[in-house]
């Protein structure tokens, strides 16, 4: 890549990759300076960019400046340790490394011959890892089961379902289609991604059954053997459950051994969506809410939300690979290989949507090395700890209650005045810059969330934010009387 | 990110960061003495690797050196200007930077409102590639579709089968799952994820008709109209046709205005997939190709093939996007914003299958503001030279014949002595490191291809590989006569 044409000289990479490391590493000293929530008007960006491209080369510096004046008064910054919104999708700097090598190698691993390391590394930190979260001994390579890594757990989701639905129908539904008698479960707290897949998988979301759940809005068990049962005995076919360990709203837990129970009673494929609380299980005190994993046949969380790697990085684990490969594999001849024929290789392009692929395992085996499991844990428990000491906050405050328990990182709460006084309260936090964080609706009130799981967060942003929420309140309320 | 116990403070990623910027310089300054193709074993890089991950964390340096030591000897070099492979995923030092900038920003663009510049550039560099491409109207944001990046074109194409089945069946089949009735065509050419996408839609393989070619390789107009007759006189209903813009066997072109007359007769959506040759469309004098793109439904091709954007880049433009979204969108609470009801802004969310995305304009903004439209449109003349350059000595050798014709970069050839040779040609050269192509089948003939789109490919390059394949070839057919 040396030719002066081509944009960029090698020279020339070498001094603006090192100035953008720069730019990176006092982005993130300066990053509390900012307003966390962008204070960009809708259109904002766009009236300031030219309205067609560049005829000709421009340089990096002015490209550079741009960033500065166009884009970062217009980002919401998710690596502040103010930001409390949604979950968390955090970042470190080993991980962008990994990230940087992963870009600067340009390696496209579809299949293992098209870059041997690209696969072995991923499958084995796969591994390190279903061994550094106790996952059962059947998610791992070395037995019928193994990882990979996925953009988004709402892809691994459609996965699962795409496998439950084969494995349901002899594999047939891939040759014949879907013929609306299949049937898939999950709790009405599950994510969003659920009814997404159901509805891409051709299910239907009139087949996707939501499960009531008991006072902790985790799933009901009993309530999903009845609806099962119910299904069957009408001539449906049941072929998908999704547990939840960890909903976004509230965090909630399903019991996934009672689960796992019904689904192995009735032959139907669970997949168990840990994405945000499954990093949780790096602790050991912490692995029960996967008690009864071994039940499950697939599985997912993703280290782009709490286990600071960036965006995007799922992993997806399947007990039994071989269902998952029958559901996904089509081998045109341009694909053909020895290696692939050998059978003693993986493949990964047949264990997901794409075909292409990135080398997204060097961030992940820089992460988890750079930290040490140890350093790792230490992570989850501070922010638990943050996170229980928020609660009880709360908690013991006249004015707000907790709206869900807080098993974890997330805590769910409101004012007890209602819904619009939660919502200003929300409005003018978030706008004034000092923090983000978002909303949900449980048991029909608006919920305010506070998700603690940014990289950087500490005690000091965790007692801001409580000693800002109170005092917008408090403000709302006087001016309510006044 | 200043605490030593994260794994690395920020003067180290100083550090560090600007001596992983050198080492990616080196290694694209030494790509050429690598043997391309990786010559790793299976199994070779795990037996390297610890068994378990470590329990306290390292350094940075040892996991460079792990990376020379481990990686590098297992990778197949797909930047090296001798990868004549598949079809090409180049890259360059202006998108490497853009990658990195968008790990270090780590921001989650899901909707406009988590982070604004996140959609805005994304929306604007479309519309400005859609200009240089001169894409039909009805693709720009400003009218009634737009454009979004995906990472691959597999799942631009199951968006638009979806979105094509919704519009079939009045947005019925995401309510009550697929009947078994829907059809979609294609050529016996297309992609392997035509296929898949039409399974993972539920509609099932069965219901795909793979239509006869002509001596071109290009689809049979007549024979997809009498195709979709047949099976709306049988009751069936025709939801989805893929035309392809060079196809990954032998760059073979559909003719798109004749296809796209008959979808509109039947009011079936036509999606083009023009994953690599769309970037051909740069230059006014290859536009010939996509003649007929206004009767188009969506389109889409990858920057990330033959425009210098690195992995993972897919541009995806639709026509209608109310139609996509309506497809795509479900909207829990917890996503609830303003901006989302003021209807006045994109949330990409609802635009493909992942919730959560990555800040991927930042690449291609920084290829085309640094390479400039001219820039551009100078190395895909050159490609295209090359190839037709090749073409001519492969027409002009008595021992070899062009299996189809070369319209732009992909040449598709082979030795007149049948498959074994070629065969034994191909592993070959490939083995010896020197350059690296793959194969196809086309009318049950063993067909080599060189694909020239790496970015830094030149004459010597191709003059080289050529020069290897005759070498080979006379070597084998010496030591088949001695």
């Amino acid at each position: 890549m040396g030719d002066e044409k081509l944009g960029m000289t090698a020279e020339e990479f070498r001094k603006y990759g090192k100035a953008l490391v720069d730019w990176i590493a006092d982005y993130h000293e300066r990053i509390e300076t900012y307003p966390v929530m962008s204070q960009a008007r809708p259109g904002q960006v766009r009236a300031a960019l030219p309205p067609s491209a560049p005829q000709t080369g421009e340089s990096f510096d002015a490209m550079l400046r741009d960033v500065d004046k166009l884009i970062v008064p217009a980002v919401t910054h998710w690596q502040s340790p103010n930001f409390f919104g949604y979950f968390p999708c955090n970042a470190s700097f080993p991980s962008i490394l990994g990230d940087l090598l992963s870009s600067g190698l340009g390696v496209q691993g579809m299949l293992w011959a098209t870059s041997p390391a690209c696969t072995e590394l991923e499958t084995h930190v796969l591994d390190w890892l279903a061994q550094m979260l106790a996952l059962p001994k059947a998610f791992f390579s070395s037995r019928s089961g193994g990882g990979v890594i996925q953009d988004t757990a709402s892809s691994s989701s459609l996965c699962a379902v795409l496998a439950g639905r084969e494995r349901a129908t002899n594999y047939l539904s891939n040759k014949q289609g879907c013929d609306g008698r299949l049937v898939a479960y999950t709790s009405s707290q599950a994510h969003s991604s659920i009814e997404k897949a159901v509805r891409i998988a051709g299910l239907g979301d009139s087949n996707l059954r939501l499960i009531e759940v008991d006072e902790n809005f985790a799933i009901r068990p009993d309530a999903l053997a009845t609806a099962i049962k119910e299904d069957r005995a009408a001539g449906r076919v049941p072929c998908f459950v999704c547990a939840t360990v960890g909903t976004t709203s509230s965090n909630a837990m399903d019991p996934v051994r009672e689960i796992g129970k019904i689904c192995r009673e009735h032959g139907v494929w669970l997949h168990v969506d840990a994405a945000m609380s499954g990093t949780a299980a790096l602790c050991p005190e912490f692995r029960k809410f996967q008690d009864g994993l071994e039940l499950a046949d697939s599985y997912c969380f993703n280290p782009h939300k709490w286990m600071f790697t960036n965006f995007d990085c799922d992993c997806f684990y399947v007990a039994d690979r071989k269902a998952l490969i029958q559901t996904l594999s089509v081998l045109p001849e341009y694909l053909r290989n020895k290696a692939t024929e050998s059978g003693s290789v993986i493949d990964y392009r047949d264990w997901h949507i794409p075909l292409g692929r990135r080398f997204r395992a060097l961030k992940l085996w820089f992460v988890i090395r750079s930290f040490g499991v140890e350093g790792l844990q230490a992570k989850v428990r501070r922010h638990v700890e943050l996170a229980q000491k928020f609660a009880s906050w709360v908690r013991e405050d006249k004015d707000f209650e907790l709206a869900a328990p807080a098993p974890l990182n997330l805590v769910s709460f409101r004012h007890r005045r209602g819904d619009k006084l939660n919502q200003a309260i929300m409005d003018r936090v978030n706008q004034s810059g000092d923090l983000f964080f978002t909303h949900t609706r449980l048991r029909d009130k608006l919920t305010l969330r506070m998700s603690i799981g940014q990289t950087n967060t500490e005690l000091q942003h965790v007692e801001r934010a409580w000693r800002r929420i109170k005092e917008e309140a408090g403000a709302l309320t006087r001016s309510a009387q006044g």
